[in-house]
């Protein structure tokens, strides 16, 4: 076991390929269907959409994929992210368990975003993609996508939703000085965005209704603008599988094997990229790594959803997939947390945990600020608070091997830094954030609205 | 010459010791005075505001000073930081040029700023502070400092120009998060924030004032409470130098040496830390690197400046010692580099300057804005106003290779991130950034109001 902090990887460490759990998914995938007429989709309503070679990676069954070397050059920039032992904030627990986080803050955009945008603008690119469309919320998917454009020389529209890019200033000007063009959604760019607009002149806004726009505006261009997505697809996990192959060499380093590893969830892709070569482990080498995916009460799709077809966006635009799902048109509580407050959950890491080859858990806003405050005391990073709910289910875990005095390796994904998110800090000091009840009844009604073929499958 | 982007050392290659520049001025110190008697000033006066270690250390002259295993222990949670060559702004420049940066914005606190707070807060806790008073602008400083002081544990108040305070909160509230108490100047809390408040109830706070109230508030406390600064003294600049430390063994991994070396200055402290252990090979090496400090147009001091004693603060209650300056009452314009608007130079600094041993270029704001944006596009990381400066005349000066054919191998400081000043590139983007001329009467004005010692001198 080592006695250094912080384990770095040379360049020369970046991996070459990235990991397609596809290749060992010990249960067969459902199919996704085509929103309109809920029949299997055709690789010709996802070129609409997607260039070929995403596609392709999409349903790719190959266990490895490589690395474009013109990808490599630009994960450079930031990669191989360092691994962390948090000697600090073990200390502070008095707890006899190792704690160890893999940074993904240290990208330039502040989170592991763009380990898929790089890819994603860049298979675009050699397509002949002239521009990106994509939504954000907050803005770390957009900023993500907007700094992989610039590198690749396309353009990108983000639809962002209202009220962030009216209240959250910062994340917009980020994409502006990357390059890219930030509308308002709704906007007045789309007819959904128009109707949105007639009905209700003030609407603040909604993921739902910004997804609607981007992939109207990418479908209706006659090729040249396709659009981009930043979690949930089986391509965006496969290219943040570049996290957990680090990981895997750092832990080498650090002489220790984690007994568990943890990552916060929304759409799925920063766990599933640090979890899915640890899993792979499980599957092919006999280890017993348990893999823990966190979610908050708020939108607790995993452990109070259901796993049924549903929808991918509010407006019933984009491809259905069986995943464990809240109902796609169940509104999420205002919990600072934006990169998860969505309904559904990668259809991967969906039918692994209903296999039982993932757990999940979920954990309340003010307790994972407690814990994200005792994260930036000890170890100085102030996180952001997405990926504060892996800490609090870190130091839970902790406490527990304290209180079991079992020496324990705990493994999280610190996905992003908090820099842009001071005014949820601010309203957590100033005693205003609050934990919202699961809201079983408006959970109900959406649950009642999904697409037939649910109950059929 | 390595093929590699990004060179990194492991934490076993930390320094371990800083290096002093006082070992090797070739030029003698000048006295510093007391503000009140304009005598040299007494180990007793400086003992009232700092604690003994740090007042040794500002008066050493030994070569090296180890580094304590307890500040080596924090300093590795973030150091050593990465050493990048910019091969994509080399291309976006198509320069011949070989442009390389040291990473400071890698630190929690997203600036060089914790390699100075980390030890001060050391040293004052092994000293029996029991809490440290400093002032900040738009706030880099202070959340460094409230970082530093949250490690040791000892209490810190922050006095924060109130413009700032009102207008940019997310540094305050990142100093809250690590435990501060921070305070908008002028307060209610001291003497002279009273008087100000008196006589100009709206008054919007300056450096001056806050610099004036954190200095009587520690002096006033009876022992308990000391003052930290951020730049400008001995010891700041000696602290730093771990920058410089670690760059000339990254420098050696990269295969060559640096012709000349960058850093924007407000005091001082980030260049002089990356430039005094290269004007040390300069000095017993025979090297001959360039080492400029690059300052805004809007604060002259080294380049418009004159080289005389003159007042640390506005109020007169700091030590005089003898820089280069612009008039301790001279109000800088209101540049977004808000840490670079400062009316005078560290004193080692300005002497070796004088002597020839480093030169000074100045940079317009609109300028800098430019360079920070072809940065951003290519290298991916948003730099702080601050640090731009630094860009701006490594760009200028591989421009100048691109037109002499020259092969030129240019080294700066990258000493912060932008990240929370997206204002300012929203005022670039938007084109209301303005450059601000040289105000020669104003600064006249301020020059006739040195201390009489000026002239004697």
């Amino acid at each position: 076991m080592s006695d250094q902090t912080r384990f770095l990887l040379n360049e020369t460490d970046l991996p070459k390929a990235w990991y397609n759990i596809n290749a060992d998914m010990p249960v067969p995938p459902a199919p996704v269907l085509n929103p309109q007429t809920l029949e299997p989709i055709t690789p010709d309503f996802l070129s609409v959409l997607f260039p070929m070679p995403l596609i392709m990676q999409e349903i790719s069954t190959d266990r490895y994929i490589d690395i474009p070397e013109e990808v490599r050059e630009i994960y450079k920039l930031y990669r191989p992210t360092p691994l962390i032992r948090a000697r600090r904030l073990e200390k502070f627990l008095d707890t006899p368990a190792h704690i160890y986080y893999k940074y993904e803050g240290a990208s330039p955009a502040g989170s592991h975003k763009p380990n898929t945008a790089i890819p994603q603008a860049y298979y675009n690119k050699i397509s002949g993609t002239k521009a990106l469309t994509t939504e954000t919320g907050a803005g770390q998917w957009g900023s993500a996508l907007a700094l992989a454009c610039n590198f690749f020389d396309i353009g990108l529209e983000v639809y962002m939703v209202k009220v962030s890019y009216d209240n959250k200033p910062y994340r917009r000007i980020m994409m502006e000085t990357y390059g890219a063009q930030v509308f308002a959604s709704p906007s007045d760019r789309t007819a959904y965005g128009r109707k949105v607009l007639a009905e209700t002149p003030d609407n603040p806004g909604s993921l739902g209704i910004a997804i609607s726009e981007a992939v109207e505006v990418a479908a209706t261009s006659g090729g040249a603008k396709k659009y981009s997505l930043g979690s949930v697809l089986n391509h965006v996990l496969l290219h943040q599988t570049v996290v957990g192959e680090e990981a895997l060499k750092q832990m080498d380093l650090a002489g220790e094997y984690p007994d568990v590893v943890f990552g916060c969830v929304g759409g799925g892709s920063n766990f599933g990229g640090l979890a899915y070569p640890f899993l792979r482990r499980n599957l092919r080498e006999g280890q017993r790594t348990r893999l823990v995916a966190v979610e908050p009460t708020a939108t607790p799709s995993l452990t109070k959803g259901v796993y049924a077809f549903d929808y991918g966006d509010t407006a019933k635009m984009a491809p259905v997939a069986k995943m464990y799902t809240l109902g796609h048109d169940f509104i999420p509580a205002p919990i600072h947390a934006g990169g998860l407050r969505y309904h559904g959950m990668a259809p991967s890491l969906s039918a692994l945990y209903d296999a039982g080859y993932l757990e999940a858990v979920a954990v309340p806003q003010l307790a994972t600020f407690e814990a994200a405050i005792q994260f930036a005391r000890t170890e100085g990073i102030i996180p952001a608070p997405e990926s504060s709910h892996a800490i609090r289910a870190a130091i839970d875990e902790a406490l527990d091997a304290k209180v079991k005095g079992e020496k324990r390796v705990i493994l999280f994904n610190l996905s992003g830094h908090g820099n842009f998110d001071m005014t949820a800090y601010q309203a957590y000091l100033s005693g205003k954030l609050e934990d919202f009840e699961y809201p079983e009844e408006a959970i109900k009604a959406s649950m009642a609205n999904l697409p037939k073929v649910a109950v059929e499958a």
